[in-house]
């Protein structure tokens, strides 16, 4: 068994090399050619976190992918961080386990922020003014250098309950290409960008229906979990197409949740990404439609990004 | 992370050390102190196997385990074994990985061996006379090996279907110490034994209640998953007590199963093996008594095994 650093993982994965295989797996994904179970899971309560498992396979593909995820969230008062993780690659014709990925985390990151990068690719107007990020932690800056595989706009607004997060992220090193800017409000961001992405872990709505100009597009991040929401429900409503990885998932406690729930659009109306890429008639059809991304995280991005970086070794 | 090979695992474990944690994991387990949620799991078609995903923690526990087995049933056309596995040691007051122990199945072999050395340390009659084995796969072999600790005797009977596997099994030389000889019958077996252990992947009954003389104990260990099958289930009435290793997993699918469907036993009879521990009236309370163990493997054997290993590097 291979077994990478965090440190080797970083030098080893292509970014186009990973944002071509997840499309491949959502492709895969939305056509019903994966086997997905639901999230295994372990809750603690002193110190208080959780253990994630996410694990499957395609069924043409090569491998099998168990990812072990945790989030203790006192661990920054020790000074080290809340989230980590590693990934296991086994091989699907043996159940031989071929790599071991101790990427601490970073390739949920990224797998997270390449999704977002696919909705913006195919979902955002051509013309994109500016970029508004809504939420400033790790995966906030994820998402705008992926972003850059998306747009050509090098220009964003960052807006955060903490201004002094959004002053450091806008001054992240990462982020030397793009011109960044601290927003005074969300209103001033939905007012200023065609291109919103929302990466908080809010437990009510920031962003709202009223606020969302024709011709933008919206990816909301956040809602991983039961609890867990930053949209207005109306913005479904007012939205033309509403773009989700996964239809039973979001249904389930995405963004779309609140949204289904209140009627405002029914589950069977949601679009699952991997069909979006597939077929432009489910994408935007004119520059002042406004889009939706529900993204809620799946295993079959685990699974593409592992194996992008073990084939790389 | 610590990483250790299978010889590296071999050459560290305590088979007294294991045996003291495992008899502890079975006490916390059933006294409600553990966290073992349902097993996760894959199954594959082309070609068949299935991978198990096993995981847990003890709520006073410094750990938690994630074990992921697998199963390639035409693995050994190839040349190598069918089963494979390892398992993860984090730590559960941050979720960092602590130790990733690529066993290859090994240690899912001992701590199956040992809940058998435990069930029969406490519930065989105070003179075994011979142990009979009824299977002649790998888990007979290291049976036989931990039986040494739970009793004095050194005399066995083995029967399979296969004649020349149970040669095979009867001259390994991991059982030097032992006087072994193939039984003709079942029959046979059970006359002469009166501590019997059940290990095939049987889907029927292969041992009968008319079979059993008094004062045996019996220990099946073979029914693990739903399909199997090894003892006619009336031997469940005709038992003075039965042990379970998890009550409701053995309800589910155990041996035990099928004569709380027949009922023949009614499920809250099924005393659960860290109970009996702790408290001797649970056990054999006469020599003439008949006494039956129905073990389908636990989580919690897998993290005290994991935390062995660990502890001792």
């Amino acid at each position: 068994m291979k077994i990478l650093s965090r440190q080797q993982i970083e030098r080893l994965l292509s970014v186009p090399g990973m944002l071509k295989a997840i499309e491949e797996g959502f492709i895969a994904y939305s056509r019903g050619e994966t086997v997905i179970p639901p999230v295994a899971s372990l809750h603690f309560e002193h110190p208080p976190g959780d253990c994630h498992i996410k694990y499957g396979y395609a069924k043409k593909g090569k491998y099998y992918v168990v990812k072990i995820a945790s989030g203790f969230y006192d661990n920054p008062k020790q000074g080290f961080p809340s989230g980590n993780g590693l990934m296991l690659l086994f091989d699907k014709e043996n159940g031989i386990p071929l790599c071991l990925l101790q990427d601490e985390g970073y390739l949920t990151d990224m797998r997270t922020a390449a999704a977002g990068c696919i909705a913006a690719k195919y979902l955002a107007p051509k013309n994109v003014s500016c970029v508004g990020i809504i939420g400033t932690g790790a995966q906030a800056l994820y998402q705008l250098k992926l972003l850059s595989f998306a747009t050509s706009c090098r220009k964003a607004l960052v807006w955060g309950r903490d201004a002094s997060k959004a002053k450091t992220l806008i001054s992240h090193s990462d982020l030397s290409e793009w011109s960044c800017e601290i927003a005074t409000s969300i209103d001033q961001l939905a007012a200023e960008c065609n291109l919103i992405v929302t990466t908080t872990a809010s437990s009510h709505p920031l962003l709202w229906a009223h606020q969302i100009r024709p011709g933008t597009h919206i990816t909301a991040m956040g809602a991983d979990d039961v609890g867990k929401q930053e949209l207005d429900p109306k913005i479904f409503a007012k939205a033309h197409k509403v773009i989700v990885d996964s239809r039973s998932q979001c249904a389930l406690f995405g963004d779309s949740s609140h949204a289904v729930k209140a009627s405002l659009i029914r589950e069977e109306q949601l679009i699952e990404l991997g069909d979006a890429i597939r077929d432009s008639k489910l994408r935007r059809t004119g520059e002042s439609e406004i889009t939706l991304a529900d993204l809620t995280g799946v295993a079959v991005q685990d699974l593409q990004i592992a194996a992008t970086v073990f084939e790389s070794t």
